[in-house]
């Protein structure tokens, strides 16, 4: 008898509390961003820094992704959303580009996919 | 020279972006509060892993709040609310009760503490 | 200029290793397997510790197939293989079904998954 | 019922185990001040290393000494030691200092500020 | 070039800090000990957490054991205690012990072991 | 009663899967030579993440041995491998030196200690 076999709903997410939020992952691309925006400045001890910061949040935005993905969203949800797969998928790649990447366009890419998550994501919390 | 020794207002700022938002904390608690409202329902493996993710939670909750308190908030600030200290230190110690105790009021004692704090980094935003 | 930016065929890849191996992911889904096993003569202390280990190896595959799916396959395998996206999201929600059962038949489906993707991981190696 | 619901003294200490010592900060700390004793001598990889082990030492001071500040002290401490708040509130800022700053005055700062809190603990303990 | 290539005393430490100290080790032992001295009063889910929180301190113990006798100890240190690698595969597996027992005997062993392996450390420091 | 009181055979294992492969260290030390293969290419800020990442994975593969060493070995095998302490102590100390050195013959040198590890541990399998 698992966690949720009497809360189907819950099914297939992984924390019992079904609270799921894509603020956790825009939050970190902004960290990202922010650090990109300022990364022009920076020489040295500095700039390696930022490179370490930029490399942990980037991380971080790729892991709350990932729960966003594999545990809130469900086949429903995909019959709606085809693509979300692939949003997902380009929006974790995006988040690798800021590892690799100083410039802040970088960084307003991933904002923009995250956003665009946010929305679908919002749309199947209206249902 | 530090990093942002030619940006004093980020003088005591761990990451380089400036960025926070009590909403990290915040989402975390929810967590924690919609875990102890399951729990009177579980029991066996499923109250086994509901206590695991409630702590796993409230330490998050912990650890948000610990840089905002830390990183964020500056000398000026406490002069403001002078009580700022005292906040903090008593809802880290709320997100420890909530780690020993499976009653939803626990949780909800956390959320209306990180409110607090929450309507406080607002209004120092504003300035 | 990124990482990777002379080296275009590692353009995605958050390492600049290139090193990929579903092995990573197999040998903790074996771990939860094994446990799994094992739970139906565990009581107690016993017990807690199997679901808190579970929980810990089943973490880890997701980790490790979110890093495959993310970090090394390309646009040029999604046109071979339409549905990874979706083999990739059903293995990370079987990865989460093992959290929530005890049954060693959920781990089995969970290695099955794997092992297609490996598969499917092995025959893009030879290409 | 809360896991000391019968030893009220542990009320709000995280770990049921009692055992705290600002040793564990101060070690860190020393690892701080090391580092940079030596960094006036390091360039290229070296110093990005030493770069990346000081912040990750100054991490973990920051982590012991909100543990001990956080589940530690309770509030009959704080009557005793009004600004204990401000001193914690104070050390933590100055291990972020030692994350930007490469200067062994930086990390000495640090070890004195985590003495100063280790002789009120000392004596907290006395009582 | 490595980072200690002017310093071979340094040159199999990790950290370029070359602070090392057991009480690193002691002090999480000593959490385990204390846990299990107060296991036998808890059940239900205070004794979930205590399981989980001495997994938790035997883990860190084993850690920074490791730390110990693979970056601190060397050569010659092994030819005037050749019994070294021996007392440090038992201290861990003794840590692993911790895990799987409830009984304050396991967290006294591990103490033990780690007192014998300080009392060495103590020696090759005075050197 | 431990974990394994019944299952003496598990009784040093921490995990109570019993599932070990020496393939776990062997990938990442992989990734470490092939960074270094790469870093004689690596300027500015794709250094600085190739000696982050390369750290990285180079804990990974002492964190990896040393589980194999600690939880798998056990006395009879010491018996038939006297110096097997020694061989993970010095493939420790040589992913030390891969995080210190850059040199694609550092990480050569721990791939080649990890398969002799690997033979051992596949001769005591066949037993």
């Amino acid at each position: 008898m698992g966690l949720f076999s009497i809360k189907p709903v819950y099914a297939h997410c992984d924390l019992p509390c079904g609270v799921y939020d894509p603020a956790q992952a825009r939050i970190e691309a902004l960290s990202v961003f922010a650090i990109q925006t300022k990364m022009k400045d920076f020489t040295g001890d500095d700039r390696v820094r930022a490179i370490m910061l930029k490399e942990e949040r980037a991380e971080l935005v790729k892991h709350h992704l990932t729960v966003l993905w594999a545990d809130y969203f469900k086949p429903e949800h995909l019959e709606k959303y085809p693509d979300l797969h692939d949003k997902f998928w380009k929006a974790l790649k995006q988040a690798s580009e800021c590892k690799h990447h100083a410039e802040p366009e970088e960084g307003q890419k991933l904002l923009d996919m995250i956003d665009e998550i946010a929305t679908i994501f919002a749309a199947t919390k209206k249902q």
